[in-house]
């Protein structure tokens, strides 16, 4: 045990399907200490459906992989292409970024960091989904590597982001990591 | 739709089965668009069980509510309860603190803060609980407020931690926060 | 087949189970021509259930049996127990009856019928209950016996009656019989 | 709550399968006080099926809607297509009509109408169903308009029909109307 | 897979329960190569069952175990406690013996063995259940020890039974075994 | 009841999942005295399964018929086709004939029974199978034909085979007649 039954009207794809197996196991695993061995879980095709006075005719859509689409925004990101990036984002985005700056729009961004660092690429340790209902949150953390405004190099300063989606979009973002701890030691060191 | 059934051995407490639903609720949400008043899941409590060549007599026990546990723990530091907060930790536990400080034992930990700050407080924003099978994943973020050394306060310094449980125990905890950018601030300030 | 299973909250009395498994299974049958023998339904009930993003405690309660309402209501009517009889109805009830009649209060009817009999009595020969959600409508059918004004017997005079209960409370009464048929052949053979 | 699976055999048209769904959703909330929003019912579709010792290899057929038979019936009626509207009824089929005329042949009412009026046609305010297991009880009430043997028309004269189906075929048939009261008044105002 | 749910009204034994689930997981595994590890059973109680018209208010009698039911009956018979053996046949039981031998009752069976062996134990390698709808078969085989008639002692000579079991009732016995082909090979070696 | 619903992938043959609800059937009917029309079991087709950490993408293979094994392996001996028979039989083969004569290949028994008859066919009276979870048990049992090795006739010999198969190969034979009886006999005679 447990085994755990889901009826779905039939026309999702078997990736979905796939998916939705997985996280309602693990779902189920972050309740009851069941070894992967003993969690059963199954999925069962309606072949008609009626709720609320009515018969549907077919299932709502399936959610992208909210850290797929993260990803995906983090690359139009680190490859400059704003615009790609903005298709991510709900109309309501805003971000915090180290030392609680508090921005609203891509451009606004590009421009804070123009005064923080040349460029920076992410290496990404591990990518946690928070499932909450309406919203699902992201975190990744790992790494960063990059230049500095005066062309000096740096890697491997600590990283993490948190986003909030909701219906497919990015709808909050907030950045910690060290490049202060960094600045700070190599000011000490200087 | 989706309608989910989970079939589980009795004596399993109400508030148990309660997380369960929810979670699985949320689970399936995350993968299908479906409005919270289209999402039917329910319990159902199986007379006799067999798996793998044997009835079992009774379910495997229920997982402790993983963010509480983290919120005991960091409870624990706060009031310097240093014997309480270690039962929270697995044996091989691991942290990492802003600037890659990577410390094993309570101990460390504390003499590393003594170096930093006096004290220091959490006031947390939001908890996001990640279910991945064998281990939950815990982040919560917020705001630390505290005394330097120099006994000045401070207050709103954004802070997020993320941790990693294992059998009810945490194993591994990572944190960042700004008080780096804040020192970077106050430093360039004089 | 069909074999139809029910998920119900515990807590329902067994002549409601009963009830539910009767009247499903008739539904059934009215749709798939279905012998008896091969018609299963069940009842199931569920430890924890969870829609629309809450767990429900206790299930919805049943509902009195429409037909039952209506024999309660006709008793006491020919009681002359309009206090009781007024119970059984909804504040927006109406009614008609044979010729058009159309009337709200019992008062009324009272009122309306000295001036057709002395009284009357009902031997029903049917009972049917039809389920259309949130309404049930009951048609009861047989013959009256009463005495005329003058005080002549009558007997074996065909009727119908039409009732539409919402929430367990009669919404409109329709009426139609013979007396009419029965007075105009009297008239005839005078 | 409630939750109500029905397995059928693969093979029943989706417009059979909706109506099995629409029936026992209205069955349920006849017994429980059920809002539609939490009244869920799907089919489910076995691949194999063995009940008695057999293996079946296709479901039972599904009967007519028995209200649209009777719609179709009393169409043939009012069109005068005698051998039609026959095809709907069982061999055993009786009727009765306003003052307890007890009839078995088309042919008779035709006959008896004949000394009535010269036609008469149905306005339907409502069709009931009543499914009572092998018999489907059909109800349907509304007015008459016609004209009268001297040529005199009529309309808005009240009636209802009673039918009861067994496997798809009218076996009876009573009927009331208020003609025999509007002859009445008309006979008491001359 | 397969995951088997087994519907049955409260009120069984846990042992019969526990039999159930491992008769059926045996008889999903002799036909689908699933191992015991992916071979899922459960038992659940249904509150109300419907079927044929009625709501049944328990459900039927478990069976006794027809090998139990074997082992008590030639328990009884090596005890000679013909009584006792007795109440284990149906009325109209039959045996077949060694060469063939037809007999109808114990008394013919103690008769004819008093013409082979003084005393004859089992020692019994294998039981083997064989479910066939109303008739379970019921094989068990090992060696016989005794003493013939002249008193010689005897061991390790191989027989089998089979047994057709009715409504837990003995109505068939057959008996091989190797006393013939011993009695020949000593016949030959003297 | 029991109302049992057995959930596989898809993919199965008809004649495989009509094995199953037949085996299972009878499973079911060992434990409780369920009439055949009160029993139902029926397969489900899962869109998607999961245990174990994985999708699985199609059921496990299913396993031929036992007896349906032994009995072609019996006519491939009576056939002498020795090749053929040895393809029914596991690398671990053993078998055991009457007076305990223990063999491990076929050669061998074609030796030992030259030296008993000319040749023997089988009429078998019932196949009875035994499901045991990896192991399924045959017995056969009805009558021996044949010559013995003076040319002589003989019919109607009883015996019994039992056979154990393993993964649809057998892998122990152990066999019982009355030929001792009969030749014990023939000698008495002579």
């Amino acid at each position: 045990m447990p085994v755990t039954q889901i009826t779905l009207l039939p026309g999702y794809a078997p990736d979905v399907r796939n998916r939705l197996v997985d996280r309602v196991s693990q779902a189920v695993r972050s309740v009851i200490d069941s070894p992967e061995a003993g969690t059963t879980t199954f999925v069962n095709e309606a072949a008609t459906y009626r709720r609320d006075g009515r018969v549907f005719a077919q299932g709502r859509a399936a959610h992208p992989v909210a850290s797929e689409r993260v990803q995906a925004y983090l690359a139009a990101m680190e490859n400059r292409d704003l615009p790609l990036a903005q298709t991510f984002l709900a109309s309501d985005f805003v971000m915090c970024f180290p030392g609680g700056v508090r921005m609203q729009s891509l451009d606004e961004l590009v421009q804070w960091a123009r005064g923080r660092y040349r460029f920076v690429r992410k290496t990404t340790e591990a990518w946690d989904e928070s499932w909450q209902g309406d919203v699902t949150v992201v975190h990744c953390h790992g790494t960063l590597a990059g230049e500095w405004l005066d062309g000096t190099p740096f890697e491997g300063i600590r990283y993490i982001d948190r986003f909030e989606l909701l219906a497919g979009l990015i709808r909050r973002q907030d950045v910690w990591n060290d490049l202060g701890e960094h600045r700070a030691r190599q000011a000490a060191a200087q």
